[in-house]
């Protein structure tokens, strides 16, 4: 694995360099009178020897596909990224004026997609580092997938700066767990170890030997002083020369380094110095008390800085380009997934599922994922120690099989039981570029992942969330495992895109929804249970499911005096209550809603041919609660759904116990008078 | 720390108990044809040991209050403490054959309440570990308060049971952090250390060197045989011989043990052996082909064990009198701790806050936890490294202060940035009994703790929410600490109540009534921002916050053109507009909706008297997503909240770019031609 670093700059202009970022960020707190300074002016040597001598970044293009990464696990200190971003000529010094005005580009926590510069979104603690384990993981899969014998394409390091509330998080633990198992080489993270929360010292809190933790963990560890630029720099070389192992530096360093009254205290953690407190900081440590000063020697070193960035991304495309030439296929293939490009024609590998065979969503949805697999290999992931449950396993198409501990041709990932460092370190995935990711457990420990649903659908990154066993028909597992407000507490959140498919077909569309949907999250909640595939002889196309929502079974007349609307394993119930409705010479519209939310962005027109405000006897089932069904129910509407949790027990003695069967239902529109 | 265990049963007798367990076991699965048979087959002699030298129980009253926990992190394997339960005379053979059946007393997890001898609910990885890193807390904690030299009133060990999955879970991994450094002496967990996972070894995936990791945060470690039944209760004597560390005992085990052809293998872990190898597996351990069988010598040895128990609780009942003899005072509260009773006239703690003081509902909630802090002992609780922020430190009554590693006589816990673990260890408080506990972060970071919110909310577990920093008005931290659809995603969960108070008066009785519910969890959300106190000699008294929701002022004529309601912070906003309608002579309604949850679960004529159905030209405010409002807006009603995610701004820059302002609300009554 090659190393990387720039030469060094003079000592003196270094601490120039981090002086400058230390009152760029303190200046930036104070004249947004808010915000984070204690990190900023601690961490600023740690950002001065990665700016200057590792980060390989392209500030003309700041998503080039093969830079470092360095993500700002501990997102309060953003100040510290904005100014690195503003040295390096990414953002401007007035950016850094507007620290935490609306529609600036520097707001308070650091925003993917909204700040150029910006490698992940970061404030929810931890969320960060595990994100870069994923990075991390990314670039060592693409490697092996893209690179030759003769050309690196895909060769960065990741680094990621977390502070003690990241070490604490378990999503960070899990990540840590991982990272190590999985021998992520290039993965480089610092601890700034500043002894101090928000609470007091970590002591009251965090006692446990973090270096002894990550060595358990397969971590590559090494003890500096966080404000000594050749430590730093050597701890880096060194993290760089460990190849099997992630490297954690833990660096002790002193929280708003250079106020005199906070440095090392709490209170330097989360508000602004103050006017004085800062001009004696600016005092102490020899500065001009200009604000937002950048000293002639500064500007002239980054220039250097930038040169030398330019010449390694120079020689990168001089690289494409030979490879461009002499690997064709891959090539065009590395190309195109980087800029996230679908192949031509990608619909057409939807596949079909003959009619009546009764299959579960989620067997039928591992059918669909291996077939957009087959002509997708940017499509990976796994499951949280729950493949051969959840069905999730890509067993066709190119570089298939599991990726492990230093093998890293694969395109499945066993995550063992870690749904929160999965959802991030897809996140990460797919922030950094070259994959569509999936991940996968029981709908039901969607809990145990929401912040990085949340982040996804924020962040805009794709994201697959495979979610199977979508509700009480889990059966005998009972109500620890059964999900019952699972679907509503997603459609509340916005940029998510939740699928419950009825059957085979539908599965297939909502998958290829997903695949589509490139700037959010979509979730796929998919049945234990086994589900007939509808006959599109005698139904609407499958196809409607991209609308959300759609007219399944209408009555020949085209009239209705009852609609029943279902999602998922409920639409077949529907089915047979219609069915016999019917018989009793009723008029019935059967409507299959998949997701509502979809459903809900249609444009009103096809929304009321769907359901026409005069029919005003509808009736919704869907094995969840109410909760966000009831602008189609209407003052009239009827809901058969859950109102508490579920039950152990088996699936058909359930039915009966929660009033999901036809009976049931054909009472309450008898009572309802419908 | 006294340590305790009864004297051994001799070898060929332990192990025909050990069998039993491990046949009851794989008996009730066949017979369910559902369920987990690998672990209770590999771990019945760690069982056994346990229930025959360790355990202190009492079979006639399973809530005894100084019984030993038992808890069965790994619920998958619920078996296996079923089959100890019925060996404990708790439940009966013929239980065991209902098992997974709907009603039984056997469901799939366990179930705390619904099965005696259940000491917490499990089948969510990790939650159960985490949760007895709270009951060994709580018996430190009332050993501190209410043991005396002569009488150790509370004195038990609390034992957990967990796998290979809730060891890569990050709540477990912060739980054992937090263990650690709080020296939970008393906390002895058992690794069932079987190399098994569902995707196959757990070297797939889970390769850090769990000891050295357990070492590096604290703890105590053991590696032993978990078939040889010396080696373990060696192993057990051994923990509780350590008193300033929790211990976990590694025990090396083969999944299934005993399945001549499953034992050791995936397939051993989540499906019926089948007839044939139960058959093959008893053959093997030379035991009886009956279904269910329980030997005689097994029987008579149980009954044994039974009188030892009977023996420690009649020491224990005998001390007791003693002890309410001799300390009267503290004998009196910790009987009423332990009920979980109220002292008479608790609710004369209610604060009463002085009109139009500006003040946060945090910093309220904070001076109205005190209130009831001062003359509830039982109310203990913490922070997630937020209690300056979130104003949650009880600074009254008895014990004040904080608990610490090895001081344990406080009410304030410092979680450290560990959401989760703080979640679970609370619900493990809440079950052990003797606490109203409290935790505490930022709303929007409920997410990281969600998990805790659904097993309070199934299990019953009174625990109370303390979130502030309740919506975009947190303002510059942006989108990451912004939250905007929590309160929908929580309303939408059985058995929660959700309060969002308008002023400091309506968050004095959201929590008392959080105190007074005691069979599930509140969530307090409470502003970051001022607001002012509503003076109640104008509007209706804020005792009507119990309703969930009221007619805060009504047109004088009690009818209205317009009715506005509103919760929290937009309480205000909507009397601003009352006011200028007014002023231009308009009839309008101003409903304060603390508690939509609680509101809807008033009688139907009270809701109507709030919001007759006649006034249809309704506006809902609330700085959330619209999910969960509907019923209440009908068909014409305009809501004013968030589509989206927020921003990162000046909080009144925000309230104009979402159109929380009076103006932006005026436009919208006029356009809709209220």
């Amino acid at each position: 694995m090659p190393t990387h670093s720039y030469p060094p700059i003079a000592p003196d202009v270094a601490q120039k360099i981090a002086n400058t970022i230390r009152f760029l960020s303190a200046d930036g707190v104070q004249a947004a009178n808010s915000g984070h300074p204690g990190l900023p002016m601690g961490c600023a040597e740690i950002a001065t020897v990665l700016l200057t001598r590792f980060l390989r970044i392209d500030p003309k293009e700041t998503t080039w596909w093969n830079r470092d990464r360095f993500i700002l696990s501990a997102g309060h200190g953003s100040m510290l990224l904005y100014s690195m971003l503003a040295l390096a000529g990414i953002l401007s010094v007035d950016d850094l004026k507007q620290f935490r005005q609306l529609g600036s580009h520097t707001p308070g926590h650091p925003e993917f997609g909204d700040v150029p510069g910006v490698d992940f979104t970061a404030g929810p603690l931890g969320a960060g580092f595990a994100a870069a384990a994923g990075m991390a993981l990314s670039e060592r899969m693409l490697a092996e997938m893209y690179n030759t014998p003769k050309f690196d394409v895909m060769s960065h390091y990741t680094y990621v700066l977390m502070g003690d509330g990241c070490n604490m998080e378990g999503v960070a633990l899990e990540a840590a767990s991982l990272a190590g198992h999985l021998k992520l080489g290039k993965m480089i993270a610092f601890y700034d170890d500043n002894e101090i929360s928000i609470e007091g010292n970590t002591s009251l809190a965090f006692t446990e030997n973090v270096n002894a933790r990550y060595e358990a963990m397969g971590w590559h560890v090494q003890d500096i002083d966080g404000h000594d630029m050749e430590a730093i720099a050597n701890a880096i070389l060194a993290a760089q020369g460990v190849e099997d192992k992630p490297s954690v530096i833990v660096a002790h360093t002193r929280i708003g380094r250079g106020a005199p009254n906070k440095e090392g205290k709490s209170s330097a953690h989360g508000e602004p110095l103050g006017e004085d407190e800062l001009l004696a900081a600016k005092k102490n440590m020899g500065w001009s008390e200009e604000k937002f000063y950048v000293p002639s020697e500064v500007t002239k070193a980054m220039d250097g800085v930038r040169a030398q960035w330019a010449e390694t991304r120079a020689k990168w495309d001089s690289d494409m380009e030979s490879y461009e030439g002499s690997h064709k296929a891959i090539a065009k293939e590395f190309i195109r997934v980087m800029k996230g490009e679908l192949p031509k024609s990608w619909k057409n590998a939807t596949p079909e599922f003959a009619a009546n065979e009764k299959i579960a969503t989620r067997a039928s949805g591992g059918k669909v994922m291996n077939a957009f697999g087959e002509i997708l290999p940017e499509l990976v992931g796994g499951a949280a120690d729950l493949a051969p449950s959840t069905k999730t396993e890509i067993k066709t198409g190119k570089y298939p099989g599991f990726v492990g501990a230093g093998n890293y041709l694969g395109r499945n990932i066993h995550f063992g039981v870690r749904e929160h460092a999965m959802g991030q370190m897809m996140n990460g995935m797919s922030a950094h570029g070259g994959f569509i990711p999936f991940s996968s457990t029981f709908f039901v420990f969607m809990d145990y992942m929401r912040p990085a649903l949340r982040m996804a659908a924020l962040a805009k990154f794709q994201q697959i969330f495979v979610m199977t066993h979508d509700s009480i028909f889990v059966g005998e597992d009972g109500p620890t495992h059964q999900p019952i407000e699972q679907i509503a507490s997603i459609r509340c959140m916005p940029n998510v895109t939740l699928f419950r498919p009825c059957d085979a077909n539908e599965t297939a569309y909502a998958w290829q929804y997903a695949i589509a949907k490139q700037d959010g999250p979509t979730v796929l909640t998919l049945s234990r249970q086994n589900l007939p595939t509808l006959d599109r002889t005698q139904f609407a196309p499958a196809k409607d499911t991209l609308k959300g929502g759609y007219i399944l079974e209408l009555d020949p007349e085209g009239i209705a005096e009852i609609v029943l609307i279902a999602s998922g394993s409920e639409v077949h119930l529907a089915l047979t209550v219609a069915g016999i409705l019917r018989e009793a010479g009723r008029r019935v519209r059967v409507v299959s809603m998949p997701s509502l939310d979809l459903f809900k962005q249609q444009p009103e027109g096809y929304r009321r041919k769907v359901l026409p405000k005069r029919f005003k006897n509808r009736l919704v089932v869907e094995a969840g609660v109410r909760m966000g069904w009831e602008d189609i129910l209407g003052d009239r509407g009827i809901f058969v759904g859950m109102e508490g949790f579920g039950a152990s027990g088996p699936a058909e003695e359930l039915a009966k116990k929660f009033g999901f069967t036809s009976e049931q239902i054909l009472d309450k529109l008898a009572e309802a008078d419908f």
